[in-house]
């Protein structure tokens, strides 16, 4: 595999356009922590198939533009270069792309929302980079949030942008199940699946299954903490009491996948105390995801990857503090 | 009472469990922001008592559950010693579970949903600790506003978790009185009392009685500050038309007697000017509590804390200008 | 004309008063960022002749009340002395005024309302400025929106402060035209001209032309930025298909022409890519109008300058590395 990237490596220093591909692909590989052009591949082919398989070509298709504008935009407006060579410029655009075409019905002003909305999210990923630096935590998707929300709510004031496929606003009241749902072995399996590719908004095994090959190239490490926090978030989310449908359609999940694979394998060295304070966060990011998906029912937009970004910057930011106790104890059990 | 505290003191320091006691007894006292295990004793015996007097034991002992699963989640978490000793990773954790014993009807995951709640609220402490550091200014009670809205709001999404006593989701449409609304003498006594014992989710003047004696046996000051604080703002919700249930039950006082205590005595040295601007404060906590009810009518949810965290971050953060520049000027009158 | 600026202050500078009156009208100046005596006349007489046209005198007899509180209310606090004589705690106290008396009754609990409005507002701008200096982005208009914000929302707490002036809760559904609305070369005029008058709450032909006056006098480029950004507002939200009454308001181009007058003139120096930037900003701004007046629905409060402050927030936060990335190819077009 290596041998493989290296040869990339060669390929794009002497190609301007393979580069630019190399770019976009590793963008498209951040959206899952992954600095690796044979990840973003794989997400992209999963993604494809995904959208292909559902009827909606134009949810790939405007995420590939979207990423396309994002790298472009980064370039534009001279963002540092090492940053823009590692993806972190596109993965955000990616997502607003992917997530605009899946609520909003196809149509001129779309295509124009996308290559907005993707622009706009260099501009935040720079913004949110730099408020944040002194903090030493990461950006994660919280730019995506941010600009996709806002193009969100405001396709309910624009006659030209329907976005059809979104949430009815509603009234908050309490969930109750008509009879104690059971989550059979299937179920439970089709609900860990689904929890892995929602992270790009689709509900398919296959384009799991993608997903995690795509992190298992990069990192097997990633891949483990991505099943893993998958199994953990459906049987947190169905312990106490959730809605069958979300469970298996993979919707509380997807938010503490991502939170497993940051906190058990990207921000922190793996081990078992690390296992632990992931779960605890990922266990959260269950209750984090209900709680979105409650607090947005009178806005009537979805709640995206903000449970993960909330959470996950909560288990972050005491990272100071609890590894300089640590080191202070060398002689602690690790 | 100094003699007593150090001879306990001498105790601490050689036993391990009396350490335990002293820390959480410590937590619940830092509440109200007293380092004193003698306050915290007082404020424990004001909520048994209330909890008892009101026929919901079951928040008393959450509340115990709660402040020990912090203190050993912060040992766990390796957190800075003496900031635990201190009792400032037990105080939230202490409320989470008073909040969530107040507003959840008993049952099996009741007791799991604190335990979850007190040991991610030593997480958001840490993290909230972190992220405010450069600015100079306290967490106060940001962590459990923060963790029991989220936990409160996933209620509505979880079958297995009934948030009974919440309120219900609202339009909100202006409050008309049918009559002019008359506070008596007893009536503004008892919203005076209630606006104390309410900052522990209590009616009972039996508890707020307790709670004054808490401050009193470690700040004479405090404890001035908060029948000040309760007074100033039943009468400015009085003179501003506010509902007469919600003023006598305390329920726009508890946040602006935090502000009163927080601006008058613990980050400011007493005096005339401070007391002018502990004033200011306490007066616009009681506007922003009847926004905050306002604008949480939708989500279902109670404003909690929340109005004295907001005006006293905005009101602490100046500090350093006003001093600073009062320093310029020693000859001027303070 | 700078000829008259020296001799009026030197006039300020032997006279008390005079140069009490010269920080107020320079706090007036402030809301569109100019520092300049003669434009905050010109705004005052704006807002003068747009609320006695309109048949509402207290709206500016508020805003001139709550600017003088303001600057009582910096001078006692101790405020830094150069930002008050810049008239910089002054523009938000004028604005809550203006608000304020906007959407609230008359009556004698509202003169009330504004001065504790103007008082906080100067508290929470110094809290703004200290918790924003280490990210080197301004205030701009944050504490005008956050007092009013909950002053407002209050109202529907208080039965002494009527707002009967607000927006009516609503639950948010989709916007559909009833025909596909047309707009005229007058109405786009008058759109144009209303979007800029809307920064201070009123819809006047006379008063925009007196905000463009004193925006002129003390910088051109302003004037011009605040027209540009008028008709790319109107434009925007043309196309994409917003409320015909919305736009000819005004009421989805205020936010754009601040932010186009902070992007492209007074945060950055003019030029091409600069104006390149602004117009992007710009266009964002009437996406976050949008977005703000769908969020804001259930709260049944107004969007004020928000769009305008977190736009131009992410659009400022990312110019350290933009202009240490362009510094470092100084051979580059700029």
């Amino acid at each position: 595999m290596k041998a493989y990237l290296s040869g990339w490596e060669s390929l794009c220093a002497s190609s301007g356009a393979l580069r630019f591909i190399d770019i976009n692909l590793r963008g498209i590989g951040q959206v899952m922590f992954q600095d690796n052009p044979l990840s973003g591949a794989l997400f992209l082919a999963a993604i494809a198939w995904g959208s292909i398989a559902a009827g909606v070509p134009q949810v790939a298709i405007c995420g590939a533009i979207a990423v396309v504008v994002a790298t472009l935009a980064a370039r534009l407006l001279r963002v540092e270069e090492a940053s823009v060579r590692a993806g972190l410029y596109g993965f955000n655009g990616f997502l607003v792309g992917l997530a605009l075409a899946t609520f909003i019905s196809p149509g001129p002003l779309l295509w124009a929302y996308v290559a907005l909305g993707a622009a706009v999210s260099v501009v935040t990923m720079s913004a949110t980079a730099n408020a944040l630096k002194a903090l030493g935590v990461p950006t994660l998707t919280f730019p995506f949030v941010l600009v996709t929300w806002l193009l969100l709510l405001a396709t309910y004031g624009f006659a030209g942008i329907a976005g059809d496929a979104l949430p009815a606003a509603g009234v908050i009241v309490p969930f109750e199940p008509i009879a104690s749902a059971q989550l059979g072995a299937g179920d439970f399996l089709k609900a860990a699946m689904f929890s892995i590719s929602q992270v790009f908004l689709k509900a398919s095994v296959v384009a799991a299954l993608l997903f995690l090959a795509g992190l298992a190239v990069n990192s097997l490490a990633a891949a483990v903490a991505a099943v893993g926090g998958a199994i953990l978030a459906v049987l947190t989310a169905h312990l106490l009491g959730a809605e069958s449908d979300l469970i298996t359609g993979g919707l509380l999940g997807f938010s503490p996948v991502l939170t497993a694979v940051a906190l058990g394998t990207v921000f922190h060295p793996p081990g078992v105390r690390v296992a632990a304070y992931a779960a605890l966060g990922t266990i959260f990011t269950v209750v984090a995801q209900a709680a979105f998906n409650v607090a947005l029912t009178p806005f009537a937009i979805p709640a995206l990857t903000a449970p993960f970004v909330l959470v996950t910057w909560i288990f972050l930011l005491p990272k100071q503090s609890f590894e300089s106790a640590a080191a202070a104890k060398p002689d602690s059990t690790r």
